[in-house]
């Protein structure tokens, strides 16, 4: 699945293509920005018109599915470009897009099918053909993500491509649990999926916070324990459906044993300690488990997963597996005996017990087993997937040990690390890299993680996008594709055509901020969204040990660290220019000119910001960070005179500063100012003087 | 119900407090912002706070549709709140918020229903008590539109508002018959009307260019006449449902005898002409007409009319009667012969003659008939209504002979003119403002209307909104209630507010505007909104002759003339700026040192912009207006250099940018430069020189 030399060799011309940024290009076409990068791209010449008389046709094998891509197709085309379109598939030998589809993929779409596609357009028309329906579906996004604005119209350059994907599993898994997501938030994500090419939504349905499946055996279930908040088994049919439709798979996991309170508020019988039980309102890892020396439990979970395996088609049935803490178990005598009666030696020990229990009851309802890396164990059959959240070293034992495996750690979305940084983690790294080519493809792809803490309807989409569109490219593209600021650049063009699917990650923003806000004039609103643009959320776990009061699932998600994108473009370009200005010796005049410009903005942004820090406790919370915005600015701009007058700063300056910006780097109101550290290297660079190369 | 000297004290009072805007209260609480303003607004002492602990109960006369009123109002609250709150209605005697509903109103909505409400906010709970669940419904808006963030969280200022409207019928017109108009983007739109108090959904469903409802007596109407955009019954039931629950009735327009091309694509033996017909695809005042002269067109209206008389069950039944051009007419001598026989003398005689024909039609299925100004005949019954487009004298002169009117002259949203010009028509001015207690009766209110040549799903919302709220409060408030200032900032506060309903007045432009630039820098996107910022698309009715190709129904709408708003309110906020700095006879510096900024930015704007004019033909299109803001920078700073030096322009210099500024007035690419009078106004100070204030 990896591409060949020859085809490398072509990547790494398309490459070069792609890293003509668009500035660099500015007085001409825009370059083609595809994401993820395909195999194989030859440009041609000249440029496709699409206007009011584009249209497509079909030949080869047809079947519904296929009408109403080609008509979600249009529709699609019609709202990126503004122009009408007729909605429904032309003649081909009339058509402008020509598609062939060779013959139907299977029926409950299989991990591993054919994928591929070509596309070839010209001039004067284009031509899309793949084996099956999967790659049909895959080259009509390419070509929607070839359609852009031009001097002529709208116009997709002439364009060789040969595509297919690197990996076979290329998942995003969402959270519904913690918190509940609305379908119609689901189905516009899973539109992103679509457009990124990802081919698996694994859908995390039950929780200690919540169980979101109607079940009509033991409807105690959705009843009890999702506050009225789960799915009927209408919509789930209704989201498999449009998943299908956009060819993506739909792996459901039931989180057992741990993660599952909201199953024993219904049924605390099942729980390794008599209850009641209530649905968990707060966040982090909790005692209850399935009581895994109990027959019932097997007989009950025997029973819904059967129930569960028909309503979910697809093959992979995921029981995660993950963050027992073994409190229950070890509070229980009835349960110790068991463990020593049977010689498992600890919890450890249980727990595998119980998933050698588990396996049999998902493989007899015609189900592979999917679940956490805690599940592996060298005893169950080689049919199981384990999903990592440990690393490629975890993926690399258990692909010696003949398991197929998927990674997910390096791809938690709700950690807020920066795109660059997913992107540089690869499947087949570490350990994995020095496995057997047969061993290897045991490494079936990878998923990222919506972990729904912080999320809600407003915010969960600029939680995911756009930087799942770098795991996404990570899965599907050559493993040479690596350049983050060609991945940048174009998941930047990305985010903005995806909210034609109707995805908000970028309009709930501005109203967020407005709620934040209330009623401000023009200039107090600009400032607050100044101050906005720089500031991230604290990353990875600390958001809980810097909070106020303990977060619950009821706790507000209305402040300015749920507000802002995870990861700030305008902190990033600065960043940017900041290096550039170092690299040329701190002798590059426009850069100079746009630092000083944008440091100003920031030393005069708080005195514009304090008004609405008097009207509004959401803007006060977030006070002392635009107070270190506007000294980062004064730093910064102190830095940059010292250069300009080619004076070297004292040590005592310097070591001033950097305490400082020490100070500064410290989350306040849950929030980092991302750029510091790049102030800091002016500082540097000044306390260097002439030689401020050096500090680069 | 105009209230009486007692309450117009008390509204002054309000008047006062309102006209506090935001900026003068910067370090306090924000002002409350109603908009339409109530009838009465007592001010107390404290304020309620709206945590996750609100509550709402009701007590008295309670119907599902309350019930789903609380639901919908907490749903909202929580929107724009963002604080998670329980969805169901509590025991009236632990909620914050109490509700006591008299008794039930009318099953079917009748005109001039009690609206009236009493809404009492305390810093410990609130009550809101009304005759009947329409007082409910508006009363749940205001206080919606009282909480709002404040120092110490999200708060509703202590305060006694005793509200009743002044006209019994509010609307608005949506034609969804030129463009069709999903029932989403609708849905949406009523919710608009709910939360400023509208009463009056006008559907215009058929036009020359589309019949857009599904008729099951004469299903050719919709299937040939529709392009198979149209309206189920069933659609159209759930809309009715969907308006009545937010206090709205929809009255249905079927457009005849003109206006009707699309009924005789399927029915061309109806027509004046033998046809055939098809759908018309241009904008404008068309030939074909129903025949007056055969008897088959009164049956099928009958037939028509009756099956349409059950599906919209409101009391009125619109039946258009405008512009019938006379044409087809004019060229059937069995027309002409049949004008001379029944002594019509002309063709305004004929459509008189249809016109009471029709009337026993409407009247026999139980309804009253609304038509615009050419149905009025003084033959007529006095039940029927007369909607003028013509203005507040010709709804005098219906009034003075006893029929009933409603204003639209003055209320046309598409022809893009300023809040403030709607505002200050008043259906009572004019010949009306004469008539006596008994004839103002007659003057039932008015409707705003919607046209649809130049919107989509994309814009109509930014074409309805905010400007339709100030037609709102024409219709809703008392008739002193005239400050454009006060209007024009609660205006504003509404328009961020009204985005929580899903409105996309604000959202889209922004989608818009990427879609013209297409991948670009920040500084290139901040220079397209800069100058996308200043503009309007040119006035009135003037958008064809200015295009350069004649625009149809299938012409895309993808073009900065469609994505701006119709108002700009940099713009306005510009010119205000200006008046100030030259009310003070120029000595105003903090006012100097804005306006010199902004039009510093103008000045720069365009050599921002031109790389984007080079790449996309959107862009180039407006490159000449851009250049021109430059231009307009550029005087502007020029004037404000001579002010400030103390010198007095010479009569050359002034001739020459006033002629400049004669040019930059012209429509170009269809856009308006809206700052180009407030400039010359800097001009002219300039050249009185010390005497600049006389300029003013």
């Amino acid at each position: 699945m990896v591409s060949g030399p020859s085809m490398r060799g072509l990547c790494l011309f398309v490459l070069g293509v792609l890293m003509i940024s668009p500035l660099a290009n500015a007085q001409q076409q825009s370059p083609i920005s595809l994401m993820p990068i395909p195999s194989s791209v030859q440009i041609g010449s000249g440029r496709l018109l699409v206007d009011s008389k584009f249209s497509v046709g079909s030949t080869g094998y047809t079947e519904p599915r296929l009408d109403r891509a080609i008509e979600r197709f249009l529709r699609q085309l019609s709202r990126q470009t503004g122009i009408p379109l007729a909605g429904k598939p032309s003649a081909p030998a009339r058509a402008v897009l020509v598609i062939h589809t060779d013959h139907a993929s299977k029926e409950i779409q299989e991990l591993g099918e054919d994928e591929s596609y070509v596309l070839e357009v010209t001039a004067t028309g284009a031509k899309l053909t793949a084996p099956t329906p999967l790659g049909t579906l895959h080259g009509l996004q390419t070509f929607l993500q070839l359609v852009e604005v031009s001097p002529d119209g709208f116009t997709a350059p002439a364009v060789t491509i040969n595509d297919r994907p690197r990996f076979p599993w290329r998942g995003l898994m969402i959270d519904s649990a913690r918190h509940f997501v609305p379908l119609d938030v689901l189905k516009r994500n899973i539109d992103g999926l679509e457009a990124v090419k990802m081919n698996v939504f694994h859908w995390h349905l039950s929780e200690n916070q919540g169980f979101r499946v109607e079940s009509k055996k033991f409807p105690k279930l959705h009843e009890m324990g999702s506050d009225g908040l789960y799915y009927t088994q209408d919509e789930i049919h209704d989201l498999i459906e449009y998943a299908r439709d956009r060819g993506i798979r739909v792996v459901p996991e039931f989180d057992v044993p741990g993660h599952s309170t909201a199953w024993f508020v219904g049924y605390p019988e099942l729980a390794s300690a008599p209850g009641p039980y209530e649905i968990e309102r707060k966040w982090g890892v909790f005692d209850p488990a399935f009581d895994p020396t109990n027959e019932k439990t097997y007989k009950f979970l025997d029973q819904f997963f059967g129930e569960m395996a028909k309503l979910f088609p697809d093959h992979y049935f995921h029981v995660g597996g993950d963050e027992v803490n073994g409190k229950q178990w070890d509070a229980n005598p009835k349960i110790q005996e068991f463990i020593k009666a049977h010689g498992l030696k600890n919890n450890e020990g249980l727990q595998s017990y119980f998933n050698k229990r588990l396996e049999p009851l998902v493989s007899k309802h015609g189900k592979s087993m999917v679940g956490w890396d805690e599940v592996l164990d060298p005893t169950l059959p080689k049919d199981i997937v384990i999903q990592s959240w440990r690393g490629p070293d975890a993926l690399a034992a258990a692909a010696k040990q003949g398991f197929r495996g998927i990674l997910s750690n390096g791809y938690y979305l709700d950690l807020g690390w920066p795109a660059a940084r997913h992107y540089a983690v690869d499947p087949l790294s570490g350990a994995a890299a020095n496995l057997s080519p047969e061993e290897k493809t045991r490494v079936l792809g990878g998923e990222s993680c919506m972990w729904a803490e912080y999320i809600n309807p407003e915010n969960i989409d600029s939680r995911i996008w756009p930087r799942n569109a770098a795991i996404a490219e990570r899965l599907w593209s050559p493993q040479e594709t690596t350049d983050p600021a060609s991945m940048h650049t174009r998941m930047e063009a990305l985010a903005n055509r995806m909210e034609w699917l109707g995805l908000t990650h970028k309009t709930y923003h501005r109203q967020m901020l407005q709620r934040i806000a209330g009623p401000s004039t023009p200039e107090e609103f600009t400032a607050l969204s100044t101050l906005a643009s720089v500031v991230e959320p604290v990353k990875d776990y600390t958001r809980e040990e810097t909070a106020s009061a303990e977060p619950t699932s009821a706790t507000p998600l209305n402040r300015l660290v749920d507000a802002v994108p995870l990861e700030s473009a305008t902190a990033r370009h600065f960043g940017e220019l900041v290096n550039k200005f170092l690299a040329a010796s701190c002798h590059d005049a426009p850069a100079e000119a746009r630092l000083r410009a944008q440091l100003t903005t920031w030393r005069e942004n708080d005195a514009k910001l304090q008004p609405l820090a008097q009207r509004s406790f959401l803007v006060k919370e977030v006070s002392a960070s635009s107070q270190d915005l506007a000294t980062l600015g004064e730093i910064g701009l102190a830095a940059l005179d010292l250069i300009a007058k080619g004076l070297r700063a004292t040590d005592d300056w310097k070591a001033q500063q950097l305490a400082t910006l020490q100070q500064i780097q410290k989350p306040k109101g849950q929030l980092l100012l991302i750029p510091a550290p790049a102030i800091q290297k002016l500082v540097e660079a000044a306390a260097a003087g002439g030689a401020c190369s050096a500090a680069n």
